[in-house]
């Protein structure tokens, strides 16, 4: 059987199976966001992430200072998304011998950029020379409590941040030959796939208000990562089509945009259910923070889609490929 | 300026100067075999190692198995030789779409075994698509105290564990065309770079035992690994070459051993120094480990190799490559 048949989602749970944990002190193992440790005092939060040339991304298409702050971004997500704070990093980075190293130093400057804005530091590393660019990030962060994937209940309200859809169509258009300087809309677009926002203070303010029961970062796309909450929560969920949120860009430049909002990747936001005793603390975040309520979770195990004629169809856990 | 012509130290030195630590918890960040932080009562310890295809090893040569087992060992080798021990390990493995999932499968069993042997938990990881094979750890370790590289003094003795060469010896026959099973003395140097072992106990007994002022291990061969201890602990050293311990194999297979043994890498043994205080007790280590005495610390800031005739010369910190 070749890998190719085999899905991420496989491969982790043989792995998880092989590895099943005996020690008392790891509290969330393989399959999260981050794994979890119980410390003296504190939880410890782990993650790392892979980003591989022409999988993850291209280097014609992205700038090295914007691919440095989206190569530690999309780990800070990962830590906010458990509700933990991310506090050091370490950094694999294979490179090939041609590489300049203007690009190497714009790599560098862009992933401080990005550390000190989330108080972040890079503790070490390695290097390594590599036929394609490889970007190994670690993260380690600390929690006092986290926010997992399987905490839904049936009845939960579903919110969501920021905009569904931007990064999948900012990449759309640099695959079609569009560049950051030709339109606004598209510069914004493109902006959310090449520099994603990670929702560090929003997930701190969830997490220390404990206002979310499961939550997760949208870094596969919401039919996707709704599946992960449900399955690992053994829920369903009812998601209505006209309240995702759509931003003004997506609507000018994509045809189809709902297609994009429901299965597109990378947008790193903060997909999270709260129960609806909560609904008046997270209307009032909306002052602070871009929050939508998108619909509930069900004790049906299946995930559907509502249109505005209250027509529903089930919601595919459609894998979103980014270039191979 | 291109990379090719950058040497990894250079890189690691640009990036240490530009990410200098403010957080007082840190005690040693960018530039030793792992980053510690202290924690509320024990240290912590970080490491991460990329292993990425035809750069660290040629998986013609290497079964997927003693991969996962070497995969591994590295990480655990940098940890015991900062005094600590491991206990949590992250995998990102980017693979070929077409890897045979029994590679996968031989890959895990080996990574397990190694786990297993040493009580680490793979609690975390990532997979992706990838061109080359793409393999990187990142342990977690804890330590009472840690044993830096800086810490060698004039007139401290110069240990090493193990036997010196043998990997590279080992990696020349592979190279060659030998492969395992052809011969006895030739099956023993590719095991030892195929699956080296990296010297966990010994690594604990120094550290519960303060034994060590200086510790590395040695990835990157002697002559490189001796010069990262001296620079940072601003010294110098004389070695004995007669000192230097070969291996009954290296001897039978190799015409120029003495070569392989200042120059070869990946024999993951410990290179460390102590104060001539402590000689008695390091002898008496000797009934239960390989322990050898090479030379000694000076204060001269030159590192030289002395010959049976009293003929000295200076070492030069002589890059080990891999394959590319």
């Amino acid at each position: 059987m070749k890998l190719r048949s085999l899905r991420e989602s496989d491969l982790i749970a043989a792995v998880t199976k092989e590895f099943r944990s005996q020690k008392r002190e790891l509290i969330i193992g393989i399959g999260d966001d981050a794994a979890v440790i119980r410390g003296k005092k504190k939880l410890l939060l782990l993650t790392t992430d892979l980003l591989i040339e022409n999988v993850h991304f291209v280097a014609s298409f992205h700038p090295p200072y914007e691919l440095g702050r989206k190569s530690l971004n999309v780990n800070l997500s990962d830590v906010a998304a458990m509700g933990g704070r991310a506090r050091y990093a370490l950094l694999g980075l294979g490179l090939r011998k041609k590489t300049d190293l203007t690009w190497v130093e714009r790599f560098f400057l862009g992933f401080k950029s990005a550390a000190q804005e989330s108080g972040v530091e890079l503790i070490g590393g390695d290097t390594s020379a590599s036929k394609n660019v490889v970007i190994s990030v670690t993260v380690i962060g600390m929690a006092e409590h986290v926010i997992p994937r399987n905490g839904a209940r049936p009845g939960d309200l579903i919110f969501i941040s920021g905009y569904l859809g931007d990064a999948a169509a900012g990449l759309r258009l640099l695959k079609k030959g569009f560049r950051a300087g030709t339109d606004r809309q598209a510069d914004a677009l493109i902006k959310a796939f090449l520099d994603p926002r990670p929702q560090l203070a929003l997930a701190g303010v969830l997490s220390r208000r404990r206002l979310a029961s499961a939550m997760i970062d949208t870094s596969d796309g919401l039919s996707v990562d709704l599946h992960h909450i449900c399955e690992e929560s053994r829920t369903g969920a009812d998601i209505y089509l006209e309240k995702l949120p759509l931003s003004p860009e997506i609507r000018v430049v994509e045809k189809n945009p709902l297609n994009l909002a429901l299965h597109g990747g990378e947008d790193y936001e903060l997909l999270f259910t709260a129960s609806s005793g909560n609904r008046a603390a997270l209307t009032s975040l909306k002052k602070r923070f871009s929050l939508h309520c998108i619909g509930h979770i069900t004790g049906s195990r299946t995930i559907r889609v509502i249109d505005r004629n209250g027509r529903s169809r089930r919601l595919e856990a459609k894998g979103y490929q980014h270039f191979s």
